[in-house]
């Protein structure tokens, strides 16, 4: 998993049956400092992020187990809502 | 999932069963500004996007749940056609 | 599987059902002679590692594995506790 | 998927059960203007690919799906011998 | 799957159930003409690679299909020993 930060929003009217109903939000993935790591990508929210949140973020095969239907096209979800990060200097 | 632009299509008359009737596309991924990301991967597009839409894009096994077969040796599909994006400056 | 060590924990009260009870440990990889290797990632720990351990993590759908459940968000997991390594110099 | 020109071949006769009568060839990546991308990777072919051939090629689970027994130890294959590709300049 | 070269072991005691049993060795990746490519990574062993072995890997989902019990949480493989590589240079 990674962690980032809600970014912004992304809308798409025509797309995959059985994405209708899914929330799809920007997270800008970030290291531990809270500095950005690659380009944002987009995760399913099914928790309800908003905007500013700090986030937990699965990508690959395991986000579809964060999807009850799991046969869905999704590469990325957020799975947890971040209350604090505990890291120790080296 | 990634945010990108078709840019072009790419043509395999010799290819593996199971991929005849399916559209390959060039996708130029993006972050949000538009700024390209890598290099162009190539996704399958059953939902008729064309030269210059911006789409969202899932990669890896997730790919092949948006191919009613499944069973398709295809690891990145387009998955939307993006209406628009909203990103907080920050 | 990568080499790393454990640099501290992260806590998330809101989350998806299925990880409750897990533990989430940020994970510096490191090359085999301790240099950090792109930004932490975070891992689930079912064997106990503690903050400073050198650990081997497992990413990817494998994760799932080494998670009893096996249908759960995640995609990467400690899975054993480094004793030695040695490396021959070239 | 990514494309490629096969740049050669590998041989290894200790290897995997299930391996056998595969062949392996090594594509090296590029981008659609034939610029390299990465290291060369060996993927598996059963159409026939040759040296200097661009093909397409698919990593991950979804390549063995292109394998009839699918229960074998392989993340890459050509899926395709391009014909031409048709990109736009931006 | 990539071409790399075996440079050392890495022992661990407390690991997951399943693990035990299964040989863990460092392989650094190499491009065709043995430049190292990104960090050693650790690969199980079930052929008998020793240090100094030109060898194949697969990485993700698809090393589990190298055990027989596949139900483990290993992501990279060693599936065979290089005799020789033919690459054209270009």
């Amino acid at each position: 998993m990674r962690i980032g930060t809600i970014i912004g929003n992304v809308w798409a009217t025509r797309k995959e049956d059985g994405l209708t109903g899914l929330k799809f939000l920007f997270v800008q993935l970030e290291d531990t400092g809270g500095k950005p790591i690659d380009a944002p990508l987009i995760a399913a929210d099914r928790i309800g992020a908003g905007i500013g949140d700090t986030v937990m973020v699965t990508t690959g095969s395991a986000a579809r187990f964060a999807i009850p239907e799991r046969d869905v096209p999704v590469d990325a979800v957020i799975i947890g809502i971040v209350d604090s990060i505990d890291v120790e200097s080296r």
